[in-house]
């Protein structure tokens, strides 16, 4: 009936995209999760074409040249991206594909696939950020600090964004998404054959 | 938090935008209904300002030449007109105004008020349509065949509108509906005090 279209969960580290994602995918079968490609060795457990599509520098570099990613970025010594034709096929079908994401990766999906829907998740407050990322104990100070003050510059990104959400109670956010997703799927400009079929049945 | 919009709800005769504005109001005590002004008299029981404004000719006619009007029309002797006023000091307030109009009047809000989010209720069927121009008893044969006629004509303004929303479950429709205004309210640009409470609240 509608179209599908690439939803992008984004925000600065502790705003809870990781967490409101996993939770969308679990309450809603019709969404997909975008997979990445990497250079990174695949883990005990990970697999081909769910966890990640693994290949190796060349045949990433290859795809970067050719333009198959709608981002990416080495991340220490590895290569992360989103390939294009993933994305595109699963809409194809109609889907909403789900792509977790940070600010400087949604800013590049934003130029290079505009038709995504973008969201901006807000913390209720930047002392409440600094709470998190302190109380999920995976970071040093240090790297605690970076994040905290990247956050800082990375919200000011947000009127690149179609939509924010504050991530203060998480089953609100999480509704409050569902709300986008449907809304989204109600736009005009989703749903084109459906008049086309309203006036064959009504006999024109 | 998040500033006020107009929501037009609107649509063919028989696609129940009636029925669904008297249930969206009554389930959501924060949406303002659009009050219009009239030159027609007022009937037993109507009150000024909440019914109607109710006023003479001359008045209103000024009013048209004042372009005070979002949208007017003459129906048979008497004219009808959605007051600009009223519905910008609701928007002020951050209240979300709602007006149930047909498709006429709703082309004339988009084009003298382009901020208006407009929805489009469509019927399941032409023929579930027709059923329920029948079933309501209130137009002769003859009006139900122009008005059917006629929901052909307006179908095809629906490429105009934002959103679209098949009326076939009334609660189901009524759902869809909320959920456009909760992702009306998280679009980046309706919330921009946000950020800067945010941020200053962090500190900054």
């Amino acid at each position: 009936m509608s179209k599908g279209f690439l939803l992008v969960i984004s925000g600065p580290s502790g705003s809870g995209k990781g967490t409101i994602c996993a939770e969308l995918l679990k309450r809603n079968k019709d969404l997909v999760f975008s997979v990445s490609a990497t250079t990174r060795g695949a883990r005990q457990g990970e697999k081909e074409g769910i966890s990640y599509f693994f290949m190796d520098n060349e045949r990433f570099q290859k795809m970067i040249e050719n333009d198959e990613f709608i981002e990416y970025a080495k991340v220490h010594t590895n290569y992360y991206g989103t390939p294009r034709k993933f994305v595109t096929n699963q809409i194809g079908k109609g889907n909403i594909v789900i792509l977790e994401i940070d600010v400087q990766g949604a800013l590049q999906v934003k130029k290079s696939y505009p038709e995504a829907v973008l969201i901006f998740l807000l913390p209720p407050s930047m002392d409440e950020l600094k709470n998190r990322l302190i109380g999920r104990g995976t970071e040093s100070q240090e790297e605690i600090e970076i994040r905290y003050k990247n956050a800082f510059k990375e919200m000011k990104y947000i009127y690149e964004y179609d939509y924010f959400v504050v991530n203060d109670n998480i089953m609100e956010a999480l509704k409050e998404i569902e709300a986008i997703i449907i809304a989204e799927k109600a736009k005009i400009n989703r749903g084109k054959n459906i008049l086309g079929k309203l006036l064959v049945e009504g006999g024109m």
